[in-house]
């Protein structure tokens, strides 16, 4: 049978404000460089006063990568919470905009939706502070059975596992893909996640509710707790069936239990801010999954949709991914 | 004695909702390539409806100059209104982010705050549909009389002439600065603009109540119905006392009656997005001339704020104008 989805994404629907700040504002909000960290309204509201003037663009990790795999031509849908505002109401469209699937009902009470703080250092680097809003009311209720089961992929951000109900909304999720044979992947979203929520994580890779997990180098130390790369790499091969482990100008490395691929990062230009880059590289990388691509083919997608995503502000694409990729010889 | 401010802007406040569309699109919905029209909120809901994901940042030909001015390091203030709404706060939050003084009042009733859906083509040609919104309610009670006193420029944008009042706090702004020695400038805006308004432009530069103007190439034909090019120069020559004529990739022209400069472009890796280059020539080009630079220096110094424009999108500046003006020895 054809799958009505190639990527169905479950994360958090959030609305980002960028803006360009240097280090010492970092140090003045107290703020940890290169880090998501959850703040609430009041000071949501601090953060946005002082901060420079404002990119605005729908964001979200997992609605990210949605939206890149879309751009290369995957059929993708997502399942996220926004509140019935005026941000909601841009999320919604620009992510219909895409050809993506998005149906959950806006919560019509509580907090509005979900807003990140995102501050670009001269380095390129994004800070994210995260208000997450609508997100919480994210629950079981907006897993969509029948829209999960006809997914090839389900694909689900680690950030869930910081709203409340969210995580019952995971696992629901990734027992539904299993039951109809579909794969499930996990991105571990970020180190202090990863700190987090540690053994949660790995009990997820263990027990193979996911089958497929993203990480950086950081997450890997973070979820291992080694600084040591190959120990980390060992383990990751032990306990995923497939894991991207992505490391920045260092390229990515695919491992399973019988091959890795290093793969070189794509030559980039200028690097602007590199907000969406784990998210662009899981977009080139399931979009290729999706179409049974060899895994280096993957890798090399994934390569070019972060390349071209940290090249601007912003975590959406600004370049038609797909004739990018046909330039580049990697057309699905 | 010292002014309050280097440069005082009266122009439209807007909010730009920024998105990637093709040639067909522009076709389909019967829009003018590289124009700017204006839109009912009927029509800017069909447009929004069907446009792709979007960027959103704050806009207006003469904000963004003034924003850009701000960045090269001059003291600037704005006149413009919003409605007292969510798209009025981000406006508001981030000209004054930039350090421009604003403090028109909003409009606490009518309709909301200006949108401009911006349509870029893969050639990075802007194509713009304005709702204007608030921008109606701007009157002469609007004009801070001693802020424009206390400046030492004053910039007009001939978009005003569309809101049925502004053109009234135009003539009061320029009654003033006159008055009190200071130069006022206009930009003639859009050649559609200029077909709209002729006569009364040419007025205002014939009886020398603005003393400055910037057109670009298409405008300067419009605004004086001739083909050849350098008619068009010769008869604004004669009407201006100094003016600026940007030709995009050919670079600008600067006239007086005495001199004549022809500046190169200034280079760029690649086009994304011209919207703002002619409202960030003017930044660069009124930074300079508020601080007595040569008008070589200061048409140098715009063409290198138009080519950081062009360069992402949107029309605010994402690069830190007074570093690049330093390295490129422009520093004012």
């Amino acid at each position: 049978m054809t799958h009505r989805h190639d990527i169905l994404a479950i994360g958090n629907a959030i609305v980002d404000l960028i803006a360009v700040a240097d280090d010492d504002f970092l140090l003045r909000h107290k703020v940890h460089k290169g880090a998501m960290t959850l703040i609430d309204e009041a000071r949501a509201e601090k953060i946005y006063a002082a901060m420079g003037p404002v990119t605005m663009a729908s964001g979200g990790s997992a609605a990210n990568t949605v939206v890149g795999a879309a751009a290369l031509g995957a059929k993708t849908a997502f399942i996220g919470k926004v509140r019935d505002d005026e941000l909601g109401r841009g999320f919604t469209h620009d992510i219909r905009a895409m050809g993506a699937h998005f149906t959950t009902a806006p919560a019509v009470e509580g907090p509005g939706t979900a807003r990140c703080f995102v501050l670009v250092t001269p380095d390129g680097q994004r800070t994210m502070n995260t208000y997450l809003g609508a997100c919480q009311a994210l629950g079981v209720a907006d897993v969509d059975e029948s829209a999960v089961k006809g997914a090839s992929l389900v694909y689900l951000e680690g950030y869930l596992w910081d709203p409340p109900e969210a995580k019952k909304a995971f696992r629901k999720a990734a027992d539904i893909a299993h039951a109809a044979g579909r794969r499930v992947a996990l991105t571990l979203s970020d180190s202090f996640c990863v700190d987090r929520y540690r053994d949660e994580f790995l009990q997820l890779i263990r027990s193979k509710t996911v089958d497929i997990v993203f990480a950086n180098e950081s997450e890997l130390h973070a979820l291992y707790q080694t600084a040591d790369f190959e120990t980390a790499v060992n383990l990751m091969r032990e306990d995923a069936t497939l894991a991207a482990v992505t490391r920045s100008e260092k390229g990515v490395l695919i491992l399973t239990r019988e091959e890795s691929h290093a793969i070189p990062a794509f030559p980039v230009d200028r690097i602007v801010d590199t907000t969406g880059a784990g998210d662009l590289f899981a977009a080139g990388f399931l979009a290729g999954l999706a179409k049974d691509a060899p895994l280096a083919h993957c890798a090399r997608l994934g390569a070019m949709a972060a390349a071209e995503i940290i090249q601007h502000i912003g975590a959406r694409p600004e370049t038609n991914l797909a004739a990018m990729a046909a330039e580049n010889g990697l057309a699905l």
